[in-house]
């Protein structure tokens, strides 16, 4: 067994190093893995590329380090996003960080949201899975979840737990994603966070409810909508490599790609 | 404006002209399309493939005939599920009529459920797209909804309503079609069955639950779990020509099926 938790947070903007202490403080010092929200360091409502090229890290920057000690402290997996400063410019990314510390990876959001457009570039890394702590791990970020193909290709890939740092605006995720675990058998881990930014007159309201869901789709821990929260659950990971939702029938073995040909063109 | 509807029916194994009779009174009289439930005219849990063989019909056997006499009286568009006699053998098949009675074609359900298996010939049509009553119907029987890539196709060859005959007897799909519905941006009608068939020890339970949603997540219409009942939903089928769900995005556009290569394999 397992335990995977996300942090939901409540951020203030532009003050790093005020959410990392606020993030040290509740980060679970007993978990296998644990899932940040999305750009969870900086917050979201980013006002122009002025302000976002000022707050955007390397991914072994002041936040990647901290994660990485604590994760090698702890012995715990992280999964975690920031805005992410690159040779080819800034993405909107989740930095990963197995168990003893060592930053293994990046994913770099593949389906950018409303006016991260006009800040970020367009992820350029497609869907990875990680072994973290013993689990195949793969990740999405926040609108990704729309997009059946993202959960579909991770899955696919062995992916025994979708990592899902979100920053959720929109009311349907939460449930869309009950529906990734079950036509997928996996479990899935929304870090989201919650309040407000009211920096400009596009004030954005988060929805909280984070949330970790299993293969058979069933909610296995959901947060508030408002306030910070720590949400843990105990799994087997094998649940989710099986793959039969009836004695003759294997989600995998009966998929008929033939078919699906379509899902290539735009 | 269009006018679609679901009949949720009870049926009786094996009664196929009773079930007609009994469908007939239930058929709304002023609907554009109207869906039926899988293998509506016969039940569903067959013992065996001669039992099958009885049973089954050719598309323009009495069911077909029914259905395109009602369809022509009263300009309605039918998509009901039987099973579909053929040269190649029996399939699980749904037989789609437009609005002048004109039967247009048929899909063979791709994905078959469990005891399926060892009784119908898999699906060779792949997934179709019919203009009905001046909308574009995509076709799905009942387990097609757990794998993603046959609603997707679907509303990706331009399908604005998902017309799905279904026999469900797991609890997920009710919940996972506001999903197929958000995700695309499309209608779906499921018109599921009630009752349970107790022919043998493998007695099966029936969901009911029948319902239409709409491209923002909305449930239009949903059907008691027991009983017989008719659900109808005004729609605006151009609500799903648009794929936008902010300003800035689009879901058509917004993908990236540079990444989703992965789906294409077994």
């Amino acid at each position: 067994m397992k335990r995977v938790s996300f942090v939901q947070t409540v951020p203030i903007f532009g003050e790093v190093e005020r959410n990392l202490m606020r993030v040290e403080r509740l980060l679970p010092r007993d978990s296998d893995l644990v899932v940040l929200p999305e750009l969870f360091n900086t917050g979201y409502l980013l006002l122009n590329k002025e302000e976002l090229l000022k707050l955007a890290e390397p991914i072994d920057g002041i936040t990647g380090r901290f994660l990485a000690k604590f994760s090698k402290e702890h012995g715990t997996s992280i999964v975690a996003g920031l805005p992410e400063k690159s040779k080819n410019g800034i993405y909107n990314s989740a930095m990963v960080i197995d168990e003893t510390g060592d930053l293994v990876g990046v994913y770099r959001k593949t389906h950018l949201f409303g006016r991260e457009k006009l800040l970020f570039r367009p992820g350029d890394t497609g869907f990875r899975v990680f072994n973290l702590s013993g689990m195949r791990v793969g990740v999405l970020i926040c609108f990704d979840w729309i997009f059946p193909e993202a959960s579909r290709v991770l899955a696919l890939d062995g992916a025994e737990v979708l990592a899902h740092p979100a920053n959720l605006v929109l009311p349907y995720a939460q449930s869309a994603m009950l529906t990734r675990s079950i036509e997928n058998r996996v479990f899935t881990v929304t870090a989201n966070r919650s309040g407000e930014d009211d920096r400009c007159v596009e004030k954005l309201e988060f929805t909280g409810a984070s949330q970790i869901t299993s293969p058979d789709m069933r909610i296995l821990v959901r947060a508030p909508e408002r306030g910070e929260y720590v949400g843990t659950a105990e799994i087997d990971p094998r649940d989710a490599r099986n793959k039969k939702i009836t004695e003759q029938n294997d989600l995998w073995m009966d998929r008929r790609p033939e078919f699906y040909g379509r899902i290539m063109r735009r």
